[in-house]
């Protein structure tokens, strides 16, 4: 898992060796291709992912038939469609990787036990459940504040890394573009 | 506290009598009056309040002046401006009573203190955000693939008495519409 699991873990937590070990044995490690997808609309939804490298997206595909990005998870971050994981239940996204990635997963159960044992582990996920949240609330806040455009302004301007790094057709995807405006707009902010 | 508070925490935790008179202790109560605010733009944000009866709304003032209203609490939700509460930054948002209202509240401070003699309350913590955050990213797809009107259908199929109890202006507000729009979506609807 080369540490970057452990160093997440004590951004917010104390593990010692021995309770590292303990603690990584309850998830499993997966190495996706790009374009596989690890989870498919109305499948229940039994996993949580951590992005160890790489890159997942999570997305739904619309009335039109065409497929819309919410979310984006790179390194250190957790992703799962939240209400079917806890609930089981069939879920309406599909989880993809947008570059070959590896990937911790840990089902519901698994989880439960873990913070069962490891009463730490719930200050870790709460953490890590508070910070989505208010991530959440601030990306609301900006779609009711901004245009799309304001909105990939801003991105370029906080995120360059993460612009540079992802397809441009799915940064459209995530801002509810068709690559071609956002094309265009890429052009206008250019000249 | 009239038992709403040891109810919404029986709901994920355990707590006997005396630790949940141990773990009241922590919070303190206000008693606001409608239209009054908790929270003011460019205030830090110290405080996490639960609505123990009556509504709050998070609003803030976009360029045009015009209060935009994001979040509503009715009994037992959580509510403040969850990155400024963390960092002890400025808010960009007010928090006000939409009704009379009994609020509980604790700062940052106090809360960590309390998860640290508790740890059973990192664990109602941990579900008050899960499902908050979980709530956020259903939010957040129904922007992406409903327009304005369907989400207020969706909210009246959904929520009937939510929509019934909020004067019509802020549910206009949330959804980001002029009150003169919903009013004639309302008559559309009637007709």
């Amino acid at each position: 898992m080369n540490g970057i699991f452990r160093e997440h873990l004590e951004k917010f937590i104390t593990v010692n060796d021995t309770e590292y070990l303990a603690i990584a044995a309850f998830f499993q490690v997966i190495d996706v291709r790009k374009k596989d997808n690890l989870l498919v609309e109305g499948e229940p939804c039994r996993w949580h992912y951590f992005v160890l490298n790489g890159c997942l997206r999570k997305f739904f595909i619309n009335d039109k038939g065409v497929e819309q990005t919410t979310e984006f998870a790179i390194e250190t971050w957790w992703m799962t469609d939240n209400m079917a994981y806890e609930h089981k239940r069939p879920t309406d996204f599909y989880i993809q990787a947008v570059e070959d990635a590896a990937v911790l997963y840990i089902d519901w159960e698994t989880q439960e036990q873990l913070v069962a044992e490891f009463p730490q582990m719930e200050r870790y996920f709460r953490f890590v459940y508070q910070r989505a949240f208010a991530a959440a609330q601030i990306r609301l806040k900006y779609l009711y504040d901004f245009s799309k455009e304001e909105i990939y302004d801003h991105l370029c301007r906080m995120q360059p890394a993460f612009v540079q790094r992802i397809p441009q057709y799915l940064i459209a995807s995530y801002l509810g573009f068709t690559p071609e405006y956002l094309s265009e707009i890429r052009k206008k902010k250019r000249s």
